[in-house]
């Protein structure tokens, strides 16, 4: 199993992406990894190993270039050759931790959609407190939706959770502002009917975001609008509030002693909350799995993504997705 | 200035309403109200005081009835009385902690819209780490809007942010996915240009949901599909954090004693956090000043809510309102 890689995208690139394949290498035998970029830098990093491959890019996607003509102009980055080695079929899947839109352009212009899709979908994999975890979809690839592309993502998200996260007839919620099947905007509303209707998928309802956390459901579908701006406030919520904790733990010597006497417990609830462990967001949709990893990802970040692009190609996710997508279009002739 | 109180409303009614009534009638010398409400309850809970008046209402609505049929049906309701002294000229502003949905449709069909107003808008305000918090509409009246509405959201939420809050030139954020002009969905762009041509508007452009609990605008505009999500997600995350922080604070001896070292930090931290501090959200847009106050409202936070109807109608939000839309029209002529 042949995978590309992406070696100069995020805040930590080259280093940690190159610490994350070392460990790649060393914990799945069966792995082979084609990696793009500086190759003087990356070789600083990379052990030895027969089964890797360097390929000079001699340019870089920035975080700061504007996504679609990065992709057009910089052919010669890691990231475009990354995506360029998927449509040559020299690898079966992809992983950067670069710019998010730009990863997405040369997931549709360069490896591009499988047939019947009409959008392809971001697709993280949040925490839970029972550590169970959800896949939400779209979390941003495309602003506006229609309900059709809805019922797309519960099943490529539904897929995905089966296939790779190992959950059966995972349980796929419909993201509103009540649970109750009249609740909503026109495109919940629509969209409610379509996913009740589907066969082979295990549509539980309308789910509010409140209850997201408490894992209410496997699968969570909603338009990319939503679904970014539920994945940013998640963020900044947590943040916000282990920041004010904080500032708590450390305003006397009495709280600092208590903070001390906490210390374990604390960060074992920093990694619940820790969705690095779940590996990148997939990009779903594509005729191959592609993920991003987090920009900040350090080294076991990385590897959790790249583990995860792994049993996505294994298991044949896009394969899969293309049969039920065609299936369903099928069944409603 | 004289206000009218639904007694029946929400899950600690009537006791801990009047109990706020009592303290609302003790803190506020100008204040006079109208308790509409079992009067034998009301009773034995209300202080004795020549500024208050118990009207007996004989039915009550309750959170399950479906809102618009609970209104039109449930004519001698403690909420649909309460509204009709409104309507009425008896009273200048109302309070009640019971259906929100019950609540908005005797806003719109008995309270009335303000002329030029199309939509009414739910205008909670929530805390921030600074404590200065910021009010977010649409919250849910609507959950589709145009962007003439957001526009008006804004200019509403404006005037009760300096009015009431008392926060000069009060900054206005377009909630979005992104910082940048051209991001979002199809209403955002659209409203982004209207919201930037806004004479009398502090706009500062767009803002991320993430960045909402640091203060980063004083008045938050957005669809009320998105403000619905976007405070639910705030209260389920934070709920799930403090969850996850009170398991770790008691699973061994050692985090028990942290905890106990910590109480009176963690109190605080809580504290900042607890938006009944301010009050009940606002259904701005109607002809009066109609407050919902949280249905779980204690003495505390319904005293507050009172508080606020009282600063609003006192400040004549109202007329404020009317005047700016009508002057907005003129302008557009």
């Amino acid at each position: 199993m042949k995978l590309a890689i992406d070696a100069m995208g995020g805040d930590n690139a080259p280093e940690q992406i190159i610490l994350g394949v070392n460990r790649a290498l060393k914990q799945i035998p069966e792995l082979e990894l084609l990696v793009f970029g500086d190759e003087q830098k990356i070789r600083t990093y990379l052990d030895v190993n027969s089964r890797v491959e360097v390929i000079h890019a001699p340019d870089v996607i920035l975080g700061t270039d504007e996504p679609v003509r990065a992709v057009r102009r910089k052919k010669e980055s890691s990231l475009v050759m990354m995506a360029s080695a998927i449509a040559n079929n020299e690898a079966s899947a992809c992983v950067s931790a670069g710019n998010t839109g730009a990863l997405m352009a040369a997931g549709l212009f360069i490896v591009s959609r499988i047939d019947g899709i009409e959008r392809p979908a971001l697709a993280p994999t949040l925490p839970t407190i029972d550590g169970r975890g959800f896949v939400l979809l779209d979390a941003g690839a495309n602003s506006d939706a229609k309900r059709e592309h809805l019922l797309q993502y519960a099943i490529m998200g539904s897929v995905y959770a089966e296939k790779v996260r190992g959950i059966d007839n995972p349980r796929v919620g419909l993201l509103n502002i009540g649970t109750e099947e009249k609740k909503g905007n026109d495109l919940t509303k629509a969209a409610f009917t379509l996913l009740s209707e589907a066969n082979d998928l295990n549509f539980i309802g309308n789910i509010e975001s409140r209850d997201l956390l408490n894992g209410v459901a496997d699968v969570v579908v909603t338009d990319g609008f939503t679904g970014n701006m539920v994945l940013k406030t998640i963020e900044g919520t947590a943040l916000s509030v282990f920041s004010m904790l904080k500032t708590a733990l450390t305003s006397s010597t009495k709280s600092k002693v208590g903070a001390v006497l906490l210390k374990d417990e604390l960060r074992k609830l920093k990694n619940k909350m820790d969705y690095t462990e779940y590996g990148g967001a997939g990009l779903f949709g594509l005729k191959a799995s592609v993920i991003k990893a987090h920009g900040s990802s350090d080294a076991n970040a990385f590897f959790h993504a790249i583990e995860q692009a792994y049993k996505m190609a294994k298991s044949n996710v896009p394969a899969i997705i293309e049969k039920q997508i065609s299936s369903g279009k099928e069944d409603s002739k």
